[in-house]
C-alpha cells in the first residue's frame, strides 16, 4: 500500500481537514501519479456536504486532477515515468456493456466508479485529488499534451469535457447561435469551446458583473437573466442553450428562447425538480436535453483540442490550506473561474 | 358568400348547439367542399370550453375533415370537383418565413391560421368541420387516397399526423423500442403507424381495460403506469417514449424508461406544468421533446403510408344531434377511440 497525504471532509458538517490514507500498490495495468493540481469543482462540495444524498466519508474530494507520472506498471504501455497526465470524475467502469464499449463510460450502465466517494471492484472506497498521489489504470488516464499548463489543464478535466462534450455530440458549430447561461467554472469553458467551434456565443447571467468577462472570452452577446427585456429580445434566437446553472430557475423562460426544433441542454443540475411547461416545447419541436461529463476517448480528443486552440481554464491557483476559504467562495459564486490546489502546498507542507 | 350550417359553442360555458354562418366565396385558389365526417379531438373540446384562453365565439369546432369537392377556383391545380379530401388543424400560415419554406407551416413563425377560433389573413374567424362545408385553398387541402374510408381517414388529419410526424422525424424504425403512453385516439394511431414503421411497441397505460385493445393493434407489451413494478421491469428499455397524455403525470418516472440517448416526445399536453427532475435527463443524455401535428407535405405522406398498409383510425360514428353527449363521453374516456360526426346527418337535418 501507497502512504498518501490528503484534506478529507470527515463527516457531511465538518471543514476539510488534513487525512492520511493509503492507495492501492501500483498493478500491472496501472499508473501512479504525483499530483501537481486539482481544482475544485461545485460538485465536491455539494459531496462533501452530502448535498446529494451517498456520499462516503471520509472523503477526499476532487476530480480534476492533473500530474506527473512517478511510476508504471508492469504491462502500461501507453504512459511512462515523467508524463504529464490527468485523471476525470471516474476511475474505471464495467469496460463490457455497450456504452463502454462504445466510449462512452460516463453512460456505463453498471455505474461508472467515481474517482472519489465511490467503491472500486475491490469495494474499497474511492478518493480524490485533494491528495499527494493517486494510482490510476492506465486505460482511465488522460495525457495532457503541451502547451497546457497544469494548473490550466486541471479544470478541463471536469468543467472542459462538461461543456465540450455536448457542445460535440450536438453538433454545436458555425453558423450556430448559441446561448451560455450561466459564467462559472462550466459556462467559462463553455464561451471558450464554442467560440474556437466558430460558434456565435451569448451569455445570459444574473449578473451584470459578468458582461466585462463574457465580452474578453468573446462572446457576441450579454444579457441579464433578471431582465424581462431580455426574454422578449432573444425569444426563438438560439440554435441551442447550454444550461450550466445549478441553482434553481425557470427552465421554460429559456426553452423559449430556442428556434423551432432547437435543444437545450442541461449540464448544471439543480437539487429540486423545475416545473416544466409541455406547450413551449411542443409548439415548436424544441427540446430539453442532459449531458454529462465525456467517455475517456473523447476527454482525450478534448484535451488536445484544447492544446491545439490555446484554451485554458481561467484559474485561481490556491494552496491546499485555504481549501475551506476557497469553498464559501465557490458558494458565493467569488471566483473566477476555477479554483486550483496546488498539492504542492501539501507535498511540502509534511504534516 | 355561401351559407352554411353548422354546430357552435356560443360561449365556453355552452352546449354546443346549431348555428347558421357564412363562408367565403371561393377564390381562384379555393376548393369547396362538401364535409362528410368531422372527428372530434379532445382539444375541440377543450378550445370549445376555453379550457386553454383565447377561444373565439360562437365557435363551430372540428379540424378532423374529411368530405367531397364540390367546385374549384379557376386557378386551382390540384383538385377537382368529386375528390376525395380532408382538411387538418390549419387552413393558411404565412407561406414565407423559413418553417413554411420547409413545408412545415405548422411551426410558421408567424403562427398558423388554425381551422377554427382562428383568424384569417382578412382578420374573419375560423370557422370548423361541424358544419356542411368549408372554403379552403387549395395548398392547404389533403388528398385522401384509396381505400381510405372517409370516416376512418377523419381522424388521420389530426390523431394521425400527430403521432406521425414524430415517429418519423425521430427516425423511429425497426430494431427500435417504443413505449405509447395512454391508448386513446392519439394512441391507438401511434400503435398503429409504429408497427406498420416495424417498431416494437409498448402500451403504458392506467387502465388494464386497454390491455386487450393494445394487443389487437399489434403492441408487444402492454404495462400498467399505476403499479410501481412497471417502473423497475422497464427502466432504460426503451429508445424512444411518445407520451399522448394531456392529463398532468409524472414525466421523470417515464424519463427513466429511456435508455442512454432515448428520447421521450410529448404530444399530449397537460394544461399544467410538471416538476421536472434534471438528474435523469444528465446522468444517461436523455431529452424530452415536443412535437405539434405536422406540415401539409408530410401529413400527404402520412395520408398515403396509412392507404398503402391499410391504417384507419378506430371509430365511433355519430350523428351531429349527439356531439354533447359524445363531448361527455370523451372527457371520461369512454371512447374507442374516436368519435367521428357523420355530417350527413346535418345535411340532411335541414334544422
Amino acid at each position: 500500500m501507497i502512504s498518501t497525504r490528503g484534506y478529507a471532509a470527515m463527516t457531511a458538517k465538518a471543514a476539510l481537514q488534513p487525512f492520511s490514507f493509503e492507495r492501492r500498490d501500483v498493478g500491472s495495468q496501472d499508473v501512479l501519479i504525483r499530483i501537481t493540481h486539482c481544482g475544485i469543482c461545485h460538485s465536491d462540495i455539494h459531496q462533501a456536504r452530502d448535498e446529494w444524498g451517498g456520499s462516503i466519508f471520509p472523503m477526499v474530494p476532487g476530480h480534476e486532477i492533473a500530474g506527473t507520472v512517478t511510476q508504471v506498471g508492469s504491462a502500461v504501455k501507453k504512459f511512462k515515468t515523467g508524463d504529464s497526465v490527468g485523471v476525470g470524475c471516474f476511475v474505471d467502469s464495467c469496460r463490457s456493456c455497450p456504452a463502454c464499449q462504445e466510449g462512452l463510460e460516463q453512460y456505463c450502465e453498471a455505474g461508472m466508479v467515481l474517482t472519489y466517494s465511490g467503491r472500486d471492484k475491490n469495494g474499497r472506497t474511492t478518493q480524490g485529488g485533494y491528495s499527494t498521489q493517486i494510482v490510476v489504470d492506465e486505460n482511465y488516464v488522460l495525457r495532457i499534451p503541451q502547451p497546457l499548463s497544469s494548473a490550466g489543464a486541471a479544470p478541463l478535466l471536469c468543467a472542459g469535457i462538461t461543456t465540450y462534450s455536448p457542445l460535440r455530440h450536438w453538433g454545436v458549430g458555425k453558423y450556430h447561435k448559441l446561448a451560455v447561461v450561466g459564467l462559472g467554472g462550466l459556462g467559462h469553458m463553455a464561451v471558450k469551446i464554442a467560440r474556437a467551434l466558430g460558434t456565435e456565443v451569448t451569455v445570459l447571467s444574473t449578473s451584470e458583473r459578468k458582461r466585462k468577462d463574457a465580452d474578453r472570452l468573446g462572446a457576441a452577446d450579454f444579457a441579464l437573466t433578471s431582465q424581462p427585456e431580455t426574454f422578449t429580445r432573444l425569444r426563438r434566437h438560439f440554435d441551442f442553450v447550454l444550461d450550466t446553472v445549478s441553482a434553481p430557475h425557470d427552465y421554460n423562460a429559456h426553452v423559449n428562447l430556442l428556434k423551432t426544433d432547437g435543444t437545450m441542454i442541461l449540464v448544471g443540475a439543480p437539487d429540486r425538480p423545475t416545473p416544466l411547461e409541455p406547450f413551449p416545447l411542443i409548439m415548436h419541436r424544441r427540446r430539453i436535453a442532459g449531458s454529462v461529463i465525456g467517455g475517456i476517448r473523447e476527454t482525450q480528443e478534448m484535451l488536445d483540442f484544447c492544446a491545439e486552440h490555446r484554451i485554458e481554464s481561467d484559474v485561481e491557483v490556491i494552496p491546499i490550506q485555504q481549501v475551506n476559504e476557497a469553498y464559501e467562495r465557490v458558494v458565493k459564486g467569488d471566483v473566477r473561474f476555477r479554483f486550483v490546489i496546488d498539492l504542492t502546498s501539501l507535498q511540502e507542507a509534511g504534516h
